[in-house]
């Protein structure tokens, strides 16, 4: 199992986390997104390692950014 | 045809809007929601005007408020 913590920035509602959660949760892998909005993190599980490119797609698909 | 506008708080994103066109189209005879998030006006538009406690109640079911 792997973890890793990203920071999501341009969040300011609970509609924007949910839709976060959904697009990371959507990647091949990924077993359970968290994601705090106060901090912008988002800790994402996974069975196996996930790309950070791949994470960055997602979030960006959701309409926001990684914090670089 | 009616037209009144309201003030809502607390919206902060697109998602926001969405859920509030969405709540306060649901109002029967309500034709025409229009929202701007900067200023959180809401122009609704009726066949017939409708009762603020009505757009008030839908609003608040979105999750937000109008202001006093």
């Amino acid at each position: 199992m792997a973890e890793s913590t990203y920071t999501v920035t341009g969040m300011t509602c609970d509609h924007c986390v949910a839709s976060v959660t959904e697009e990371v949760s959507e990647i091949p892998g990924v077993t359970d997104v968290d994601v705090d909005l106060a901090t912008g993190a988002v800790k994402v599980t996974s069975a196996e390692p996930v790309a950070e490119a791949d994470v960055r797609a997602a979030v960006e698909e959701a309409g926001y950014a990684l914090a670089s």
